[in-house]
């Protein structure tokens, strides 16, 4: 099952609507640019690495729904396609990315637009291709840290859907299931979307994982207990220096983990570093419709107050000095973070 | 408005059903001490100081039902009811600390059954007004530490309905908005059973205290971004060297205060020290039906995977070292708490 399908003979997205799950598994067709972006902001389409596939999918719907025959006039076109989408959420980097490479591609002046539209459909099956091959590898290196009877808290959502396929810190945790390890996930349940609740529980319960919910602000009441062997979640974007954005909630968890010396492992495909960025102070933090958090209920009855308001930062930053490892494609990368990790980018690049 | 009311006429206690605010205001009539321990099982009754004065009602009422003359045979079925109130929850000391005084007028040998009735009536009246008084003096303690301008995170419900009157960490805030300080409360929305987003929320929407509801586990957000002033809660029992159990997500709340430089006030009256304990390890952490986090809706949906698990501790315990002070009914008290509690309780034994 993959959370984003692309279609080459109609030139069209499918994915599946993560505000659905678990309630159903109901896929909708993406059949142009804006639907894409809207999909982007209403969280159809969520976590940072799908987002970043569905972008570039985007991208090429563009390319292929732009009829114009001028050069300039087409380019003009996808190029405003490509800011749209750029717009839809803040702080995942892997947005950008997707976005830059598709820019590099369309940039291009050998090219004309028949030669473009191929480019640029190429160019986002790459993108989810290389996508999927580092969940993969980030899966298997993730696993490698879990023990056999290992007790985890996980925040927020990072499987299949979250990253198209496999996951990260969650493809960790099915990976080391898959070969043999017994796990038990403390499953965070993440207010106010309640990704943990909604979509991590959904998905350990397909893949058989012993689970339980719990509220974000009782880890600290597990972690002092000594109850808990290792925290994981992903990132939206990572500063050079080690800070991690991710979701709301992510610190505050780091924070207790750090307190009572249990290890922290943020997980993600490289892309969701942004090399342009120091620390993480800097990082957009998206401030979302404060609904969100109230329209909560029990019983089928609103819980707040009549007038009541809100405030809705959707991320936070987590300090680099709370975080014991990352987990990447290429392998474990301990700290100090930035000279690890441009010793790895630079062998690539070599 | 007091969240509980005794009919001295009638002999029976009326309380605010506090899991229907917001939606509304309702009250029942607890005709017998069975009625009264539902009550604070169930949470219709809640808050540590509320829950001590119910159950000093719960054994007036016990004593006015008890129709044995016997007087052995008496005292026997009164002290069941004590032993039953005793087991209704397990955290908040001020339950055992109001039996306890209940208890010791029970084993006055020179009383008649007929006086007992009386005695027993006397004494949780005594306790309701002692702890009216007490809440009151330490709502003006804590409004001493509130700066005109000021955002204080709340977690949890601390105000008038927790304690009957007045309140202790909810009722600083309104004292200082009282004598004129302009408050912004920043309101912990409090999983799983939301007494923040619906009681402190209605309870500040009632006094014109302007607030934004915030998730738990953006707590940590607002304090990193320098966006907060203060962090108020009140306490369900405190151990001798100063670690607070409190509702559950206090200590993540405290732990991120303190990694940012934010004051920490837990606000209480002393009948919720625990003298007997040293420190926070051995207090009872109450572990509540999973139901209560697993029954969240939204757009009333059911919003877990059918078939999902929980696990629901009620509270956790803060450490001292977190804490920058105790607001109580003799004022503030710094640390180091241990030695400085014991100089005044001494000194009121004197």
């Amino acid at each position: 099952m993959r959370s984003l399908e692309w279609n080459s003979e109609n030139k069209s997205l499918r994915a599946i609507d993560q505000r659905l799950i678990p309630a159903q598994l109901a896929y909708v067709d993406l059949g142009d640019v804006a639907a894409v972006a809207e999909a982007i902001r209403t969280m159809v389409v969520r976590g940072a690495p799908a987002i970043g596939v569905a972008a570039g999918y985007g991208v090429a719907l563009a390319a292929w729904e732009t009829k114009l025959s001028d050069i300039n006039a087409y380019k003009e076109k996808v190029f405003q396609a490509i800011s749209d989408l750029r717009q839809s959420r803040p702080t995942a980097i892997n947005l950008t990315f997707a976005l830059d490479r598709m820019g590099k591609v369309l940039e291009d002046e050998k090219l004309s637009t028949d030669q473009l539209r191929i480019r640029l459909e190429e160019e986002a099956i790459k993108i989810d291709q290389e996508n999927t091959a580092d969940c993969f590898a980030i899966s298997q290196y993730g696993a490698e840290l879990i023990q056999d009877g290992d007790t985890i808290i996980h925040h927020c959502n990072t499987g299949g859907l979250a990253t198209v396929e496999w996951g990260t810190a969650l493809g960790a945790i099915h990976m080391a299931y898959q070969q043999g390890k017994r796990i038990h996930v403390l499953v965070d349940e993440t207010r106010p979307r309640l990704q943990g609740a909604r979509i991590t529980a959904w998905e350990l319960q397909q893949f058989g994982i012993p689970f339980d919910i719990i509220t974000d602000n009782s880890a600290g009441y597990f972690l002092s207990k000594g109850k808990v062997d290792k925290v994981f979640f992903g990132a939206d974007r990572v500063a050079r220096n080690g800070d991690v954005a991710n979701k709301v909630g992510t610190y505050m968890l780091a924070l207790a983990a750090f307190h009572n010396k249990v290890p922290v492992y943020s997980i993600f495909p490289i892309s969701s570093v942004d090399f342009q960025l120091p620390d993480g102070e800097a990082i957009p933090i998206e401030e979302r419709d404060p609904l969100e958090v109230l329209d909560i209920q029990q019983h089928g009855e609103p819980v707040v107050p009549h007038g009541s308001t809100a405030l809705n930062p959707a991320f936070d930053v987590t300090p680099h000095e709370l975080i014991t490892g990352w987990v990447t494609e290429k392998g474990m990368i301990n700290p100090p973070f930035e000279q690890n990790i441009s010793k790895i980018t630079s062998l690539s690049r070599s």
